[in-house]
């Protein structure tokens, strides 16, 4: 399913919502919710220790001192898990609304004692060989990270690895590096991306040289939505990093040139999605000429043949006729003449095709 | 009748006010006027009454203390209602001149003692099945909401609700959440439209691979036509939430959280029309594009034909002459010699399409 | 003549002026300029005095104590009468200069001791069914409007006639409510514009659907040159009308609403000009597509009966000739089987037309 | 030589300079430099000298007292005369650098004891019929006015002869007023291209509708690239302009509201090129729009012929064939009824071409 | 290799780099690297040193006094010699991770003790006829200048060839001037590649007139997308300059005009491109015009060739029928009268099409 006619899906769920009052917890999203799973995985330089969250009761506010607390959720099926972490970590109605309503726009929200990110995940689904989209919310408050995501998969399993193996610098550093940590995995799938489409449109133009077809502009057209759908995705991207380097209570000194790197990373996406929309548009005019074309040389073949047979056709259909009175018939070189005359006609036309260029 | 149409009918009745006076009081709608109706609903966290006004001369500013008042007027055909209440409450000819001629922009204006709203709804009329577009008129003061609506409909039939179950928080907030409300349930509305029209959009491309004609054509101008028109409404009133979130004399802080909520989701439904534009016009290229690749079709079929039975033709013609002196005529093999010769210029012609891919 | 044709004629008198001295006061309008006439109305709450002014050398500048003096000039042949003014009033000459040039940019220029305005009035001429432009220049100093105009015609009539019979509040009002309602009955007329453009592109609708010509296509580009034309005229009033709003030494706190009011108007006009564009380009885009449509059409019908009946005039050409020997020709059935041949030929083709929804 | 095609020679030219230092002073303008003339102009309220400069050595800066001097230096082909003036006046060699090197944006820069500004002329070539730049600098020092051209011609003669004759109030005012005369001369003459291009554009419309050839396509396209650039020239002074108007330790009070002046009618001029470049890409639109008009014209009426004789065509030849049992050709009406029959269809094909109005 | 496909190529290496922490130092670029070379070019107003680094393990960071150092490093295969510059002078791993990793945009960062610059050298292949591009990183210290490149060419030559000869002031200026000299060639290049451009679209317009072909629409395409992807690397240099020329604590007020120059330049290369994509476009709209209109041309030639023909042929082949009772057959002046019918049928025909401006 393409990511446009995801988000129109995800309008027609989110549309049975209206007239509810706001604050009601319900999933919105386009499949089937999971089973929810909460991960916790606690860190510091020294020790590490991840195990996955089974009964709810326990109160995960209170982390050992010195420790980083990640608390990663996946799956939104079941609404209570939503419920208690809100009632525990004091999360407004509206902001646990935000994250089981997927197709929301990037932002970036400071609560005081937290600060809240809802961000696109965009990937290659190497299976289905298309496009997936998944909304993913963070909250980073005082020495913990939270992460909510739809679905279960291994985009961030590099950073689990990378805790557990002590591997870089993230184990010496605290909560705002693992949060900048996780954008920037989030951030670099869009480059994926990036180079994914630039194989269609290189491929693309191939077949616009070798033999364009009523396929190649349903290609173009597919991906120009595509572009116009995932630009309306990373653009909020730039002002939501813009921010968090603002905030300073939240994020170390540092930590702000890692940030200021992934704002580079956002504008270079954004600049290769504005060259993109500018080489399909270019695209779909090659596609439109390259059929004029076509046609042109068609009507060429068609006007040669044509019109260099109509009047030597005319010719023998006029010594076709009946009337008793024609003497050219009966002459002895009557056949001959006419043969030479209509060779004749036949030269002169394909001197004229010749002298504009047609053949 | 489309959006675009209806506006250019309001202009035609406000023209006709040229040259009045500023602040004559004329209904300038397209419709003809409903009778008007006045509701009062009274509330707070434990008791609520609601009733309909009967008569004029009662004083309406004056609640019981601790209340909040909503009065809602439906209908704006007669003058004195409208000017009754401007004169209990104080409201400027000007502001009763924008509630009575619809096809204002959306706006927001600060009168010192209250703050007045203009806002587009715009609805999906499942009978007709077309979109729908009324003005509606909203005054926030002190402890009371006021809202004009020129025609009755259940739009806010789920606030009433709402208020009457005591669902939600809405009994226990005050007026600026009773606003926020009423501006929430209008922007929701936004949504079913992009729903319709992303669906819309869905049917045309598809209609666009299957079989493309003129009415697909006049679909696709219809639908960028609406999407101009409807830009236009919901654009301006960004700039008036955003003005609103800074209205702090009347709304408080716990109010803010939810105007930021109704922010988001306008810069959503913007990000939607942006879209879609860009969606329509590559439509239209598309269909301009397969319209080419048709007559491309039809044009290769026509040469193909013509261009292999003109030499054959041509030949048949030929030996149809009534020469005396034509002495393959009467040669024993010249009729399957050149039926051999017919066919295997067919066959060179075949072999020509073939190798340029026409066939 | 249309209004593009005109700023060119008007560029082609003002070109005539390069390398005179700056201030130079010479009529640059279009039209043969007509007798000016100078009209002064002095009025206050209980009396109002309306005389044209006969001779030149009166002294304009003082009014009597209390009262609001509007000098309306129209005709801008004679220079002594711009000329005298300048002396009275201490205008300078490039203000002259600016009153006597049309073509001008809507402008607001503070001179201390008053307020110059230049303004375009665009009305629709129902004598020769098109738009007319005019330059308005406009004085607002203390308790004295003065207006500039290049032609007299009943534009101002309603101020006019409201001030005659204390219509509204004008009469209690001071100059800058006059000024306003000078100002908004120009930009009213706009409407007026809107609404005829409105017409026609709606009229052109319905000729793209019935029969695109030619000439629609010539009323497209004559629309869409015309609401360029307009656009550059009404966009400076914009900011035209902000700057005035700001002039608090001249526009008192109680005519700040009806300026609000104005500049609404205007930010509605400009909407409507920028959505005509969107159309119009659309309209164009329509037109190329339905000549296409037609085109394809046209294919169509030449391509179903051209080759339906090539291959069997073939047949009828083939044993149109005149072999000794061909068997089929004095065979019993030959004629009959042939006949039978061509039908099944015809049929087939039909049925690949059909088979290809060309029929 | 076009506008477009000479700036890329120019930059021929520049990339030449490649490499050397900079500061390095070589004229690299396009056409052969001319003989350098050096005018100095005395002039106050009751003088006037007018010479020209035969030696080098004169010391240029000191001037008698109360005496405005303008120094216009004409040709640029000989270095000493440009160094020399560098040295006494103190100039920076970038700056004379850019003096020397057409195809400069234009600028303005403050140098502390003058201004520095950089202009391009745009004038109608009479002769030639086309549009000729150029490029001038402009230095504003305390008394002095330096002006830098490429060629000698007469654009500055009526600053000139105010001068001399005293018109006007320039013998009155002192250098800032000298420099705004010599401002508005030049941009007057983007007033006169305006018109030319406004020509063009009316002369093409004309020819699009009377006869669209490829010669206006061609004609459509210069007139594009010469619009496009035009506005990279005149765009920039719009901000030199502004910026100037905010120099006031050089520009006097008095000069200000004529700075303003010029402003305005840089405001219009681009005003006008905007216009012009969306009434081009209309004219463009139209061109297209026509050719497929004709094109359907032409297929009409080969579809019209073709299509109502090939079925009676057929006819004649089916009646053409030779079969020895054909009953209908020994019949005796055979003859009148098939000649009946063929009227009747092709009377039936105009009828159908009549109802799809193709005729 | 074009400009776009390096850069997705690019992408390719770069996104195999995903889910390793950031600061891991691998080389991205497109080609094998080259070995590396550091030179050392230790300079003052008296001295000069040129020199290669052969061992490593030198302190590059202390000078001699009153020296400026420059170190160029060519070649960017070996991480040893990148990190032990990196611990010497203090350098971020991010930091060292961009220079490394080429296809970043041009940006500028301020580290404290240095300023960091990334700028794209883009300069035209003579022997292999396209545009290179290369990423060059520069940073300047208090008295040292370094400089990396990921290949060894002649493009500094020039500035080691000025400080060798003490050409221009280069060698009695500071470090600053030497970043300036360095910025300033490579922008130059620019202006080579401009002149390229402009030659390009110069010979892509005669072939147009001439004869234009699926070659030349090919040629503007990729002209189109080179210059998409150039503006992409020239326009972030534009606000680099910008902050360069306002960090005071790295750049002398002497050299502050030369950096204003290199902005001029910046400005007049960023229009450059503006202008080409403009004039590009408007390129396709010719070719798809031109296209059309030979397609015309075709149509008319067979139009007029067919039309004219048809109804003879017709003549004739009635004329073939073999009905028995024809009585013109028979008739002695038959023939000739048919002759002359047909003579005056062809006639008309051509009249018809004179009439039209067919031919």
């Amino acid at each position: 399913m393409s990511i446009f006619r995801k988000s129109i899906k995800l309008l027609r769920k989110r549309n049975k919502k209206i007239g509810l009052p706001p604050g009601t917890l319900i999933y919105t999203g386009e499949r089937k919710p999971e089973q929810e799973k909460v991960t916790i995985i606690d860190y510091n330089d020294k020790k590490i220790d991840i195990r996955e969250l089974k009964e709810l009761k326990i109160n995960l506010k209170e982390t050992e001192k010195e420790f980083v607390r990640w608390i990663n959720i996946t799956g939104l099926g079941q609404m209570e898990v939503i419920e208690e972490l809100g009632r525990q970590f004091d999360l407004h109605p509206l902001l646990l609304e935000d994250v089981l309503n997927p197709d929301q726009r990037p932002k970036i929200e400071n609560y005081g004692n937290f600060l809240f990110l809802i961000l696109n995940i965009i990937w290659w689904d190497n299976k289905e060989k298309n496009i997936q989209s998944e909304q993913v919310s963070l909250i980073l408050g005082k020495s913990y990270v939270m992460t909510f995501r739809e679905f279960e998969n291994d985009l961030f399993f590099p950073i689990v690895d990378r805790l557990k193996q002590a591997k870089g610098r993230i184990r010496k550093m605290e909560e705002d590096y693992l949060l900048y940590s996780l954008i920037d995995i989030i951030i670099d799938n869009y480059f994926v991306i990036i180079e994914k489409i630039g194989n269609k449109i290189d491929k693309i133009e191939e077949d616009l040289i070798d033999n364009p077809t009523i396929n190649t502009l349903q290609e173009i057209h597919s991906l120009r939505r595509e572009v116009i759908t995932l630009r309306k995705s990373i653009w909020p991207s730039r002002s939501v990093i813009n921010s968090l380097q603002r905030e300073e209570a939240f994020i170390k000194d540092s930590t702000q040139i890692y940030l200021r790197d992934i704002y580079d990373h956002i504008i270079q996406i954004i600049d290769n999605f504005e060259n993109f929309r500018d080489i399909i548009s270019s695209l779909l005019d090659i596609y439109l000429s390259s059929v004029s074309n076509k046609m042109n040389e068609v009507m060429k073949v068609l006007t040669i043949i044509s019109t260099t047979f109509i009047p030597i056709s005319f010719l023998a259909g006029f010594y076709g006729m009946n009337f008793t009175h024609m003497p050219e018939l009966s002459s002895l070189y009557g056949y001959p003449i006419l043969i030479s005359i209509m060779i004749i006609i036949a030269l002169i036309m394909l001197m004229y095709f010749k002298r504009r260029r047609w053949i």
